[in-house]
């Protein structure tokens, strides 16, 4: 799911996103509860007519930026009381207030209300975070709109029993889809890998399982390999906001001098609107120093494209039944691209 | 001819560009003779390859940027000596130099260097730009690039025997076309009209008339009238890039709060990609105000259509031997728009 936090993927429009092959993005209720408003989406149809997104739609529960984000947070069985960021105004957020807003919105799946520790978090902490994150989301299923999907989430750090024992809870509950949060959130990738080979195959396999948060192309085919079927993740759209690039054979940062007159596009063997528009190094690099907005536009194209490929490819393999020997090939491709130095294609 | 002042129309692609009904752009000499530098460009191919821009390209001479946005610039009979707006370091834009460099961004259409006094210059003043204007243009003629057209610029102020006079100079030369340049200088909207009203009409029919860079609906549609065939102007993506659509019926700003819950696109009756896509002036606000990429493309594209549609229909009406009516109603209802007081649509 590309990040579409404001009801937009930033830079692309909804017709180039749906191109790319996505079928569904993350929108960020924090966000459009604050800005502008979830009573004037409502008003406007909610967020399908809003954004004109013509495919499904994911809503978080605000409570990560309500943490994160906001101001003078405090967090409470009853929920998260915070200053939000734009104008200062206090607000409380609720597992029943995240579904009245998320139900405004209109989102086909709605996330429930959760509280997610950090890295580190000592076991009192995530066993805490475990058994609120439990009794909310029995709160939220019964806040939870008419004909809204709600996806549980599975906390418990790096504890693997503890996340499993959470998830036989969650479990238990008519949510449509177990989300895994709570990873990503400073802990050595590697640990994360081998919490989420322990954690995601025992999940109940009738319902979708939804990574949030998570990650990079290494992260994703790992995470696909232990069985989980939804992503989210700003690295495409944010590292080309930044220049980068994720092309075939390493890293490109296209402000760089290297690519100053580099008539290449940005990845010969890709079929995304930049590369096969013709577009070289040369010319986003100028337009990305120029501070030209197009060089957002062709890198968001480019970085949306290669993510929603990967996971195309991945989707092929696993229903022509090669997985195992597609996983191993890309993870070796996309691992040496990681490890090389900067800018040496 | 949208301006594309760094090798891109401002947020739109050049399929978008062109499917708005460009079949001309024009690119500014002064900011990629400093940035990337002409001789990359030539490298690259020239401005065609580089921009991936498949139509005709026009540069300016960079000339005016040289007086108004660079440094510490003098004028001589040599050319403009100044330092570059971004760091600092001196160059010298002589007619030939600006042929050099023309030549090596490979535009269609170069424009002569020439000197363009303020509005409110003095007659000393305009006669001096006048005739240097006229030396520039014999060298210019010498050192133009082999296969470029070349355009000379006629000045002189609101002096209209003075123009006429510069114009019959400039026609006794092998120019390809003849641009009135040291308009929308400062000068009120009437008198420029009245000026161009007595100037045009004794231009070589036989040769295009460029009017360098107006203007507003208004302006052009008076300019049609007067004979003027070209235009170049960044009210369409400027204005859009501070908010502004223009819009049937009167002025739209779309950080206004009245649009806040508006579901109209920004002009019902318009075939631009924004309002057949459904995008309502409530989403374009949000967006707006959220600072999101996708307001100022939606914008973009919204202005670059009417301005081209507004084009397109005068060549129509020229073309169905119809254009003084056409005339008279399109200044009526276009007069009113701009007359009207703000968000009233």
């Amino acid at each position: 799911m590309p990040v579409a936090t404001q009801a937009t993927v930033k830079a692309l429009t909804p017709g180039e996103v749906s191109a790319a092959g996505a079928r569904m993005v993350i929108m960020n209720t924090y966000h459009l509860w604050l800005r502008p408003g979830a009573d004037l989406v409502a008003e406007q149809g909610g967020l399908h007519e809003f954004s004109r997104w013509p495919h499904a739609i994911a809503t978080d529960s605000g409570g990560y930026q309500a943490f994160s984000l906001a101001e003078r947070t405090t967090l409470s069985e009853a929920g998260f009381d915070f200053a939000s960021h734009l104008d200062g105004a206090r607000r409380l957020l609720t597992p029943e207030e995240s579904m009245r807003v998320q139900g405004l919105l209109g989102s086909d799946i709605a996330l429930q209300l959760d509280v997610c520790p950090p890295a580190g978090a000592s076991a009192r902490e995530l066993n805490g975070a475990v058994e609120r994150t439990t009794r909310w989301a029995h709160r939220c299923l019964a806040a939870l709109a008419p004909g809204q999907a709600l996806f549980g989430i599975v906390q418990g750090g790096l504890d693997v029993e503890l996340r499993r024992s959470h998830a036989r809870e969650l479990e238990k509950l008519p949510l449509d889809g177990i989300a895994l949060g709570g990873f990503s959130v400073g802990e050595a990738p590697a640990a994360m890998h081998r919490a989420l080979a322990d954690v995601a195959p025992a999940l109940d396999p009738e319902r979708p399982h939804y990574l949030m948060g998570v990650g990079t192309r290494v992260d994703l085919i790992l995470a696909i390999a232990a069985g989980v079927d939804m992503f989210d993740c700003v690295m495409p759209t944010r590292n080309a906001r930044n220049g980068q690039a994720f092309v075939r054979g390493g890293k490109l940062v296209i402000k760089n001098a290297r690519y100053r007159s580099d008539k290449k596009v940005l990845d010969p063997g890709c079929g995304c609107p930049a590369c096969s528009g013709g577009y070289s190094r040369s010319y986003i690099r100028h337009l990305y120093v120029a501070g030209e907005i197009l060089a957002h536009r062709l890198l968001s194209l480019h970085n949306t494209y290669v993510y929603l490929d990967l996971v195309r490819r991945a989707r092929e393999a696993i229903c022509e039944g090669r997985f195992d020997v597609w996983q191993q090939q890309e993870l070796a491709v996309v691992r040496a691209e990681a490890a090389s130095p900067a800018d040496t294609v």
